[in-house]
């Protein structure tokens, strides 16, 4: 990952700003003939599209993708397939209300990148976030839905699993449930709670973090590239480079800091499919390789930065100040996050799938 | 990070097997006319040794680095220095015992990569875990040495704050106690529970797994290049590429999932050398970007695969089996890691110093 | 250079078809705070512009180039700058007539990337050469402009100096006739008698090759990073990268090995501004790193491959046939890659001097 | 291609100065299971090898080439074969005679890499060229060896083809002649008057310019990643890359800037083998993809820059000076250049057959 691509065979570059006249993303060493629809994309995009929910930020965004290169029709079918060449995907934004910015141009908002960009560039896009928007993170779920065509056969699905201190009953994990709450939830009672929970803390303009799981089902064994290309060392920094994103593990992962050798290692068996393990404290990767199990990430997301209660700050004169951040935003920007992270687990798999077949073939 | 090279102008490539000749690392990209003797290097190498105390792998290496190229006595001053060129360094494996393999060369060691290197490239270099051992990890700390020199004002410093479920007493954190116990533990009494807690757990064969915290003091703000390669992204990655390790955080890292707004936003204040913040929960990266205060980071390290207590397993050609695992080996290979994820955030620091010094120019 | 994207700290990504709705392109690690605005951009865009005379092709596109992002008015000027970070560019095409692809969507083009692409991905874009149409050029213009303005203090100049087997006198090269003539030549008379001679070849449906010689001065000494990534070998590599070139060289290029030792050593004095060399065989570059002579590149563009004449072909199906390709061409398309070949050094150089400043620092 | 490394799936990093310990190179993401010893890479170095005859630097080096990794026995067979990992190679050098520098360690070596070492770095290494001499050349010649046995079925054999003003006459060409006389050269006759020719300039303490053209058959149709990672682009710049290089040209080359469409287009029929080309202008090559004809590149090197005739120069401190380069030097360096040039497409071809199996799968 590099500046603003990532990937090496499945590459991604973006660009953009939360309010310039739109943002895009080109997604290059996409396999040619694979179908590929707008409307492959824009299903993925509505799952992350804010203002579905009174829990997600207000901002109205029809986010509506086009395809501007790299699809044809194929000459025998007529169907839309990718040729190979560089991807290119635009979506204009169309919400950019001539707000008010005399209380954020100068005001550095604690928990946001605006002291950070300024002491990078020397200036900053004071315009709802600029680069460091959130909005940003569209063209990764968009890049992801491209990815998910490259390995059909995985099936990468992700889930909120915490929020504040309230954790999931991993009992009653079911998969349908993710689509029928506002949370990506997959413990119905839980997801009861939560509407409660965060409805409370909307109401006082306060925010608060969540834990995302994603699970990719389906990854054949062998993919990773060590020791500096380790699929879990990708996953890692592909899971961390998404906004508010403060950790991140796999398989057992912090927890495996508690475990004795005996509890860790995942026996194995001789199944029908070949080897079979009895457990999969390893998330799925062994050594930086997939093991063929379920590829299993948990990601850590801060609460929103952006609340109501004042906050203490300078701005950029140095002036001690203090600042409050009105406007549409999300009480628990994890939950928009879900999307994101299964977009970011698609992108680093069908990268890995395309060096790992380059290497050594097969397939 | 890409096969075995990592970083992007401070550039490090390492090659080596455990049982082979030697291993070796090449660092590209180093600027020019940095005092760099092969005893700067090795004072960094003494510290991750093993054999050191009963508390690691017996393995009896000298570990003596060779620096083959990229220095030369300075024309005017006849000290040793860097020319810009790149860095060759090689060390030769002096304890490669003849040992008998026949256990282990057919059967799949669980959390181990026997199976996975098998899946992925149809073999495996059986002898002392090949390319996956903990051995390479010597060339990260040779490299970390010479990082440290191209970012002096910084210092990286880290250390075992949990073994097992034990953590240490943060009230109690004494940097100058790491060097003091085989453990690299800031806390002198918890040092003192986890000489006899280990022993136990080494006596019986079992091993147990760590966390482990590495800070950076005198990181400028600025550094790290939004949005994928991010300064919490790469340290993500380069934590993660570390054998062992299943789970990385930042600042208040999985704790900023019970974090409201409030709590998490690092309040900001004008101090003599300029912004103060009131606290660091975001470890010191905004938005991918260092703020100016210490940038730390977590990471957790399973236990040790190898252990006596017979698991289940398969061998190569399906059948079912069992496997001990004997031999020198690490009760908690958690300890040993402290130097390692050192060497890889003053890689990762090194790197992004040259990157921004490029983009932005300045200092 | 990689799939589509080129550099490593000025990093240029472009996407987009002959055909499509748009061709764009993305400028990565750009330096903040350079001014910059469309109209910038537009004027080297203008200057590559088709149908500006009757020996380009005829297509109309008035190419007008949309800056996405990247970009803003700095808070203190108002002057639009760049914010360091991704600069996206959009050039929609316009003229994108309904023709009739009959002739050529099942046939293979002599000369074209027909075959090639078809071989390659299994299908191919043949509305106007698809990806790997010249058009594609007018994005390297545009990242040139954006380049040009990161070493402001070098002036890339380009010219032809050959076509067919008309070699102009370089006793009478004049820099300002290269604006004067329709083939951006140095030699006054020489621009006279290619008019005639072109007008012969593009009347009876023909064409014909070039050379041309791209030239930087200001460069400072330094610049290049051996030994891959030398700056004579990045020239190379983005000079042959321009649709139907086919060969390059520095300096003295080819007629160095006709040279002795004695001949072809640039002999060195002392200058006012410090060395000062007697002859530039070298093309200003010696181990991969600028001299502080200018830098001088030559390259050779074949002819236009849509030609008039029937020529021998086959189509998709292995069927021997015929081919005519009618249709909107340039009997000489090397005179239009005079400013692409200027832009491919500014982005070499910019790039360079990202890098070099990230290694070496100073400046 | 980024400072000493090339290649993106095959990669290749160099170190080691001329006069250092050693020189080394890690040969990355090389497939497993391909049989490989030390004998297969030493064969070819032995091609390159100076001081096997009176037109080479009669330095004496053994070049005896080790594998330090990344390969082992099979499991299996007992063959040793590759295991995906890096690859370690290791040249000692064994003849640093313990020569006086004094003369040059001060002056600037008109055509040498002195001067813009010194400028880029702020001091460089004197002996023997450090990083900038032809021994560099070697590890090329070794990766090549390897990357030949990646791509089995194609065949790489470079020649000679001209020595200052004199061609080979290509009626002659007989590749079975190049083994036998020190020039690499396929017209008997001409070889014969070389020899005269050269031993003419050896004596004066003169050099000579010298062209060489690389051939690669059995490359199937479809390699090449535009529009950046075109493989003449690579070509390009992996040919400039080599030292002394100053020019490159593929199939036509600079011939083509005299040719007409009609002549230029390469006519297709319907072959046995399936698309069959009626000449080859192209040299293999149509919008930087192959088209399954010969991959045809010549580059230019030109003369040696060490010659005996006192030359101008200026010293580290701008004094106006003399200087004449003694010792063990090639009257014509284009001739070693020739196992070089067949490495460096050896490498590029074996990266392009594993990036576009990556890609497009297949094979």
């Amino acid at each position: 990952m590099s500046f603003n691509t990532f990937g090496h065979m499945f590459r991604v570059t973006t660009f953009g700003e939360s309010h310039g006249v739109a943002i895009g993303c080109v997604v290059d060493g996409c396999p040619p003939l694979i179908e590929l629809g707008a409307e492959d994309i824009q299903r993925d995009l509505d799952r992350r599209r804010p203002g579905q929910s009174r829990f997600t930020t207000q901002r109205q965004e029809a986010d509506a993708v086009k395809i501007l290169s790299g699809v044809m029709a194929h000459p025998e079918t007529g169907v839309q397939v990718t040729t190979g060449t560089p991807i290119g995907l635009l979506i204009e934004n169309t919400d950019q209300r001539s707000k008010d910015y005399s209380e954020i141009k100068d005001k550095f908002r604690p928990g946001h990148a605006d002291f950070t960009y300024e002491a990078k560039y020397g200036l900053r896009d004071y315009r709802g976030g600029g680069r460091s928007s959130a909005r940003e993170t569209a063209m990764r779920v968009a890049a992801g839905a491209i990815a998910r065509k490259v390995v059909p056969d995985i099936r990468v699905r992700g889930a909120l699993v915490q929020m504040g201190p309230y954790k999931i009953d991993r009992d009653k994990w079911d998969w349908d449930e993710v689509a029928r709450n506002p949370f990506f939830c997959p413990d119905r009672d839980k997801a009861a709670f939560f509407e409660e929970y965060l409805d409370g803390i909307r109401k006082k303009g306060s925010s608060i973090g969540a834990v995302i799981e994603v699970v990719a089902e389906g990854v054949p064994a062998g993919l990773g590239a060590p020791i500096y290309g380790k699929l879990d060392s990708d996953l890692a920094g592909a899971m961390m480079s998404i906004n508010a994103v403060k950790g991140v593990e796999v398989g057992a992962g912090f927890g495996a800091a508690e475990l004795s050798g005996e509890e860790n290692a995942d026996e194995m068996r001789t199944g029908n499919n070949g080897t079979r393990f009895l457990s999969n404290h390893a998330g799925g990767i062994l050594g930086g390789i997939s093991t063929g199990q379920p590829v299993v990430v948990r990601f850590a997301v801060k609460p929103t930065s952006s609340i109501l209660t004042p906050r203490r700050t300078v701005d950029r004169s140095g002036a001690e100040t203090e600042i409050l951040t009105k406007g549409r935003h999300d009480p628990c920007v994890g939950i928009r996050a879900v999307p994101v992270g299964e977009a970011m687990m698609a992108c680093v798999l069908a990268d890995h799938f395309l060096r790992h077949r380059g290497q050594v073939g097969a397939r």
